[in-house]
């Protein structure tokens, strides 16, 4: 069995706050949008059949609590979402992760969605503050 | 309580299969991909917060079988997918709905996401064909 590591393009592109009981929590690098990606911790899993009825179970849960995320990540910033979008997409990354997305009616991509729109944004110093908030809100500690 | 009813624009752009537990399951009609909208029956549902934790927990399910029906769908029209895109996005149609992709790394938005990529192509009389391979698939009985 190969351990679970990190496409190097998520690593990249992301930066790590918190660990749930599945998934690694990421704050996507672009402050356009509050966006996590959601990474099970489970070796060389690219689609949701890949993972246990019960792993599934634990990812949906995930997911809702990186929506509160979401909302708190945007409310740091004073932009609090509308909606959110979910999607695993991997057509450029195998890798399952699933993206959750903070969108407004007056963001840059509104109402497409975020791929591919321009050029991300990234946080620079305030990436702290992006991870505490996210980590915050599902209750998790900031890593070191 | 307000009883479910189908967003007219999700009615339009899609064609019922058949039903499951909790959702409608629709095909896209646009032959370019293997596609289909799990609408959960839920009325005034727009995110996935406004679903139980059980309603989700049979969504994620429901997510697995229409992603197996995508693959009967698309080997039925001779291009098996390569992998299943799976999004809840809902900027444009706020009713809460799923879109359950195959996608091949031939198929004309690849690696892109689908959204807003050219003029859809209508199944005509071939959305018989792919409403059966659909309910099929999920252990369902066509619609009469």
């Amino acid at each position: 069995m190969t351990a679970f590591s990190l496409d190097p393009r998520l690593e990249r592109d992301s930066a790590f706050a918190c660990d749930l009981p599945l998934c690694q929590v990421r704050v996507f690098n672009d402050e356009r949008w509050p966006w996590l990606v959601l990474v099970p911790r489970v070796a060389g899993a690219s689609e949701l059949t890949d993972l246990t009825a019960k792993q599934r179970a634990t990812l949906m849960e995930e997911i809702v609590l990186a929506d509160e995320a979401v909302l708190a990540l945007g409310a740091t910033f004073g932009r609090l979402p509308e909606k959110t979008n979910v999607a695993t997409l991997g057509n450029v990354v195998a890798q399952l992760h699933v993206h959750v997305i903070g969108r407004r009616s007056d963001d840059p991509a509104w109402p497409r969605p975020v791929w591919n729109e321009g050029t991300p944004r990234p946080y620079g110093e305030e990436i702290s503050l992006a991870i505490g908030a996210v980590c915050s809100a599902v209750g998790a500690t900031v890593a070191a």
